[in-house]
Formats: C-alpha cells, sequence, structure tokens
C-alpha cells in the first residue's frame, strides 16, 4: 500500500520521538478534575462555524485605504496544502464588490467570429473542471528585498494561498466564439469599480486557465472574485482577474496600469522587465517561524510550504545551521502542479541559536536562489517577484525571528 | 505538459458544446443597463464569509432531539472533490460539546508498557500529516433500501464528505507508548457527554490512521471533533471517534453499544454481521440530481463523485437509458486513495425522459453492485452499508426525481 514508505519513516523517528515526548510529560500534568462536558451538546446546524477557541486571522494592514490593499494568510498556522477560503489572502483594487450572480454578465468579444455573453446559469451549465493551484502575489515577500522584512510568515510570504478551483477552461469558451487566428492576447476586466484589466497571452489562455465559479467545494468567495474569475495557475496572482465581466480578443497586449506602473520589475540599469507573469519556485518554513516560540530544547517537526510556477515541487532541503549543511525534507503527498506541495522533517533543537532556512527545486530543475543571488541579477528597485531562500532565527530563549 | 489529454478532450467537446451554447444565448439577454458596481467596495478583512447570495445549507432534520441526529451534505451543490467544512455532514449522539483545547487531554493506557497523557500543545509539536478522504457514516442512504428514497442527494448520500485532514499517525503515538504484543484492539473514547466508544483493530491502529487537529487547512470544526478526532481512512464515519480523549490498548473489542445495537448489518437468517468496517466502492451523480430541473433539451455536462474505502477509484460508466447501455466518465485528477474521485459526461438531453445512473470500480476491482444484488444477499432488514448504483429520473419537463 502507498502509506508504507511513509509509515516506516514515521516509525524510525519513535527514537528521536521518545525524548521529546518525555520531556512533554514533565510539563503536562493531567487536570485536577475532569473537566469534559456533561450536558448535551449543540444540536446540528445548517452551516458551521469554527470554535470560539480559534482566532488565526488575515493580517490586516493599519491604513486609510483598505479598499485598496492587501490582508495576508497566516501561514505560520497552516497545515497540508489547503488554505481556508476564509483566510485565503486578500489583494483588491477598489474592495470587495457586492454582486449579485443574477445580475452578473461575462461578455467575450473582440477577434471572435460569435461574440457571446453569458449568464452565471449558463456558465455553470457548460463542461468545468476542478484544479487545486497556488496563487500568489507578484508583490508577496517585497519586504525582503529591503531591510522591512516581515516578522512572521503572514507578513513576510502571506500573500500566497492554495485553493481548489472549480470552473469552465477558457480554452473551451474561447473555442466555442470562434477566436480568430489574428488574437494574440485576451484582455481580462473586472467589475469591480476599478474595472482591473490584464493581458493574457493567448498561449497561456488556451492552455490550463480556468473561467472560475468555484472554491474548495462551494462558491467563490466574495474577496475572490464572487462570482466569476480567471484563475491563472503559476502565474502573478493579478492577472487571474476577479468579479471577472469581459473578455476581449485582441492582436497586441493594451499595456494597462497594472502591468506597467505596477508589477514589473525595475533592474539596476533603468531599464524594466515587463510581464514576469510566472511565479517561480519558492518556499518557506512555516513551523518554526517568525513569532512562535519553542518551549523547551528537544524533537520538533520543522514544517513548510513549497510551490511553483512552473510544475510540481521536487526536492526541498533545510538547513539548520544557516546554510552550512542540508538535509532532504519529506515532500507529501499529493505534489499536485502549481499548487502547495508540503514538507516536513524532524529536528532536535539542542538549545543553541540556529539558523533554519529551506531550498526547493522545481520539476523544470530550477533551484530556489539566494537573496544574494538575485540582488546580484535584479539589484534592489524591485518590489516584486521576490523568491530568495528566508531564513528564521532560533534564539536561545526559544523565540524565533527573522534572520 | 499533464493538462494536454485532459485538454484535447474538452477541445473536442466543441461541437456538442455550440448546440448547448447557442441555446443559452437564445435565453440570455445582456442587461438593458450597466449593472456593475460603481461604488467602493468592503475593505479587506481578518476572516472572511461566504456571499449573502449563496443558500447551500446542511439538509437538518426536523427532530425533537437535534442533538442526537445527523445533517447532510447538499452533494448537488458540490463542485470539486473537498467539502467545505461548514457543509461537512455531522452525526451527533449527545450534541457538539464545547471543548477548550488548553484543557483538552488524551490519555492513552491499558496493553503499553508507558501510559501518557497529551496535551494539545503536545500532541501539534509531534510529527503530523495530511490526508485528503472521504467520511461516510455506515446509515448513508439507508432510505435506499426501502421505499423512504432521498429526494435529493443531500437526502440519499448527504452523509458523505471529503475533507483534507491533518493530524499525528497513531501508529507513531501507540510505539511510543510502547504497544504491547497482546494488544489487539484499541478502544477509543470521545469526551462527548454520552462518551461514544469504539473498539479498532490494531492492525488498522498502525496502518493509516490519524489522531487528528486539522481539517481543510485550519483546526478541526467542532461539529467534526475539535479539538481532535480519530480518522480511520475508509471505514465507516463511526468509528472515526470524535472529541477524542482515550485510547486503551486491549485484548478483545470491547462489543460497546455502537457496534452492537448500531452499525451492525442484520441478514435475512435472522443472524447479523458485526464489525462491517469497510465503506465500499459507491458513486453518485450530482448533476443532474433529485429536486433539480434542465431549463431545455440540449447538451449538459453530468457531473458526480465516487469513492472506495479500498483504494482508488479506477472506472466510473454512466447510463442514460436505464442500464441498458454504459459509457465510460472522465475521472479528474487527483484521484486519491479512499477519497472523493469527481467524474464528468458530456451528454445531450433530447428532452424524452431519461433514467441516469452511475456505477464505479475501485483498483480492488470491486464493483458497484445493483440494489437487487445487494438484496439478494443481505436482505431487507439491514439499515447499513447501502452502496447499490443510483438512479435518478429526468422527466419530459426537466424535473429530476428519483428512479
Amino acid at each position: 500500500m502507498s502509506m508504507n514508505p511513509t509509515r516506516r519513516h514515521w516509525l524510525g523517528l519513535t527514537s528521536a520521538l521518545t525524548a521529546g515526548v518525555t520531556a512533554c510529560r514533565r510539563s503536562a500534568p493531567a487536570p485536577e478534575a475532569d473537566t469534559t462536558p456533561n450536558q448535551l451538546g449543540k444540536p446540528v446546524s445548517a452551516y458551521g462555524e469554527r470554535s470560539p477557541f480559534e482566532i488565526a486571522t488575515r493580517s490586516v494592514p493599519d491604513t486609510r485605504t483598505p479598499e485598496t490593499a492587501a490582508s495576508r494568510t497566516p501561514l505560520q498556522d497552516s497545515c497540508g496544502i489547503l488554505t481556508p477560503s476564509s483566510l485565503h489572502y486578500e489583494r483588491h483594487h477598489s474592495g470587495v464588490p457586492k454582486i449579485d450572480p443574477a445580475q452578473h454578465r461575462l461578455m467575450i468579444h473582440g477577434l471572435v467570429d460569435r461574440p457571446l455573453i453569458f449568464t452565471m446559469e449558463e456558465l455553470r451549465r457548460l463542461p468545468s473542471m476542478s484544479r487545486i493551484h497556488f496563487l500568489e502575489c507578484s508583490g508577496n515577500s517585497s519586504g525582503e528585498w529591503g531591510a522591512r522584512m516581515g516578522a512572521s510568515a503572514a507578513q513576510s510570504h502571506g500573500l500566497a494561498s492554495c485553493s481548489e478551483w472549480t470552473g469552465v477552461p477558457l480554452s473551451l469558451l474561447l473555442a466555442d466564439c470562434g477566436v480568430q487566428k489574428q488574437a494574440k492576447w485576451v484582455i481580462a476586466e473586472g467589475a469591480d469599480p476599478c474595472k482591473m484589466q490584464r493581458s493574457l497571452p493567448i498561449e497561456k489562455a488556451t492552455e490550463d486557465v480556468l473561467v472560475a465559479w468555484g472554491q474548495n467545494g462551494e462558491a467563490l468567495r466574495p474577496e475572490q472574485g464572487y462570482p466569476l474569475r480567471l484563475v491563472v495557475p503559476g502565474w502573478e496572482g493579478n492577472i487571474s482577474v476577479k468579479w471577472l465581466r469581459r473578455l476581449k480578443a485582441v492582436e497586441e497586449p493594451y499595456m494597462v496600469r497594472d502591468e506597467t506602473s505596477h508589477y514589473t520589475d525595475l533592474l539596476p540599469d533603468g531599464t524594466a522587465r515587463i510581464f514576469t507573469f510566472v511565479m517561480e519556485a519558492k518556499s518557506l518554513i512555516t513551523f518554526p517561524s517568525g513569532g512562535q516560540k519553542l518551549t523547551s530544547p528537544g524533537f520538533y517537526q520543522v514544517s513548510g510550504l513549497a510551490w511553483s510556477g512552473r510544475g510540481r515541487i521536487t526536492r526541498v532541503e533545510i538547513s539548520a545551521d544557516g546554510g552550512g549543511t542540508w538535509r532532504d525534507a519529506v515532500l507529501q503527498e499529493p505534489r499536485l502542479s502549481m499548487a502547495f506541495t508540503r514538507f516536513t522533517l524532524p529536528w532536535t533543537w539542542d538549545g543553541k541559536e540556529a539558523v533554519l532556512q529551506s531550498r526547493c527545486t522545481d520539476e523544470s530543475g530550477y533551484v530556489q536562489p539566494t537573496k544574494d543571488a538575485l540582488v546580484a541579477v535584479r539589484g534592489l528597485n524591485s518590489q516584486y517577484h521576490y523568491n530568495g531562500i528566508k531564513a528564521w532565527k532560533v534564539m536561545t530563549n526559544g523565540s524565533v525571528t527573522n534572520a
């Protein structure tokens, strides 16, 4: 059975664990009284909510313009590869519109033989598919370029999340409309008040893009584009246009605001890269991470997330000595293309200062670079597309900070 | 790339779709006025909620004892393979207890060298893993044995859901406690007021069972056992004991109430099967399904879910003529062991009465049986473990009912 290799791995940990468990026991007396419930609990209910004891939230900025802002997924509290829809990161340019799906339309026009307008009911009648994919804002980890590094996993890397998305393949809609040969780009436009636009190359539009109405088994959440959005797998989040209302097939990109003044990388020589679409391979240790505290020396499971816009993650290495030596982490299945992959590694903390780092490789062979390697090529003018190796420092008192 | 076979499949549908889309267009005038938002939307927020336009809920029974009852997942509204935690089915025996995780303990004792008591903090420090698995109540689809068939997918099959579960392998905890050779069973006990108990064979306990604290990327929901539950992959849901407080290693099963008076199958000869643990292969068409309505003849995508307690789903066939002829459905990836698998098939409805059925096969070679085949072996005394082929009838007016 497929469990066996993993099971052997777990059982192999037993000796390391005994120390950890023994340490735990000393600090863990049983409660003096039986505190288990002795009265009937709550009845069954129509739509559940989380426990009032759970307090993980998106990290929301202190800003006078929260309608054009970002909130960050608390990756330090994450488990598995999925992000709860309630905690999926946000990036809005004019707030979250309230859209009645019965009134919403998607128009496909431009260089097509049959311009079409779809209702939501019509779109949901068409063939759909589901895929688990990460989305990451190109501005994620922007603080890592300079000295304003985020203090926690949320603050440094929380503009990335992973969901199961369901929708109609854009290739199918374009084929239905009879997209013409001279159409090389598709302009996608949102229904938010700023009418967010992006230019999408026809090759990608007809490869694996979804016109999505579902997220994690139910309708898209309002903050993620309800009732309809693009999901452009592996590419910077901004191009997965939310509240999608219009797709226009055209010959050339429109060079709109959010692909010129924003989301481009300014190089040391003063020129700018445009259209850095793919989010390159990146990883992050989520435990232990900034703001967390190790209660005592002993056994811990280092855990984290890796992802790549170019396909599957094939390897994650972890260093606990500031990059001197590296050990291969265990990659949890399923390892899906352009999705979060969870990695783990057993680690015994000796109580001394330690610097933890993770370095991932994807199926294209690309290895996540150091910050120095990134800066050597791209300088320090860019705010976007940072994917350097991230380090967390464990202090002798167990607290974890940026390194 | 892995998309290509699927993509060819979609593109191959184009001619069938054109008819569907054209039919759609006739019924879909554009709105007369631009109704897209023109004012700033909502700001970023700490924890999101679904759109107020979304109304899918669990199906809650009309009962005087809602603390010992079940609610059902609205599978007719499902997409992909994941169930939103808020819509995961419920089955409680004394309500949903409110448990403070700081006060909760798990005791492991009995035939072990080192009895241990764990806090939640200690458990979360141990190695964890995540797996996507279905859970299904053994009483799911019980109405299908007789004439009280559920009118909708929720009512007939909604005691089944699928989540990503995260927790500590039970094998690891048992190894740490030094489980003794004469221990052949583990008695699991919940902290709900009725102290739900089940007997779990040691072979399964050390194979793939999780002591889970995470669900779909965050803490377990209260209705699914917060802060701690067993997840026993592929087995009847009741044995995945919720609000887990105690595990006792013993020589023989305890033959507790919920494995004797409940959850056993009474056979025609008056004897009863005990310990029918595995949930055999089963499938359900979720669209079109009971209570839904086809608006017009033309193209539709038939969609549904299949799962098996014995591993992966390898095949799903669909009949649109009451079982006369069968066509292979498309199985969506990832197809995970003991998890929901989504299947689809394009279908053109000619406007006449039609009977839709799905039949799945799992990697053990087991083929989902007809109801007649089930009844021939097991008679009509049982309320549990029904996995017969389910039929939906499409009427000439497009309404869908039980067949």
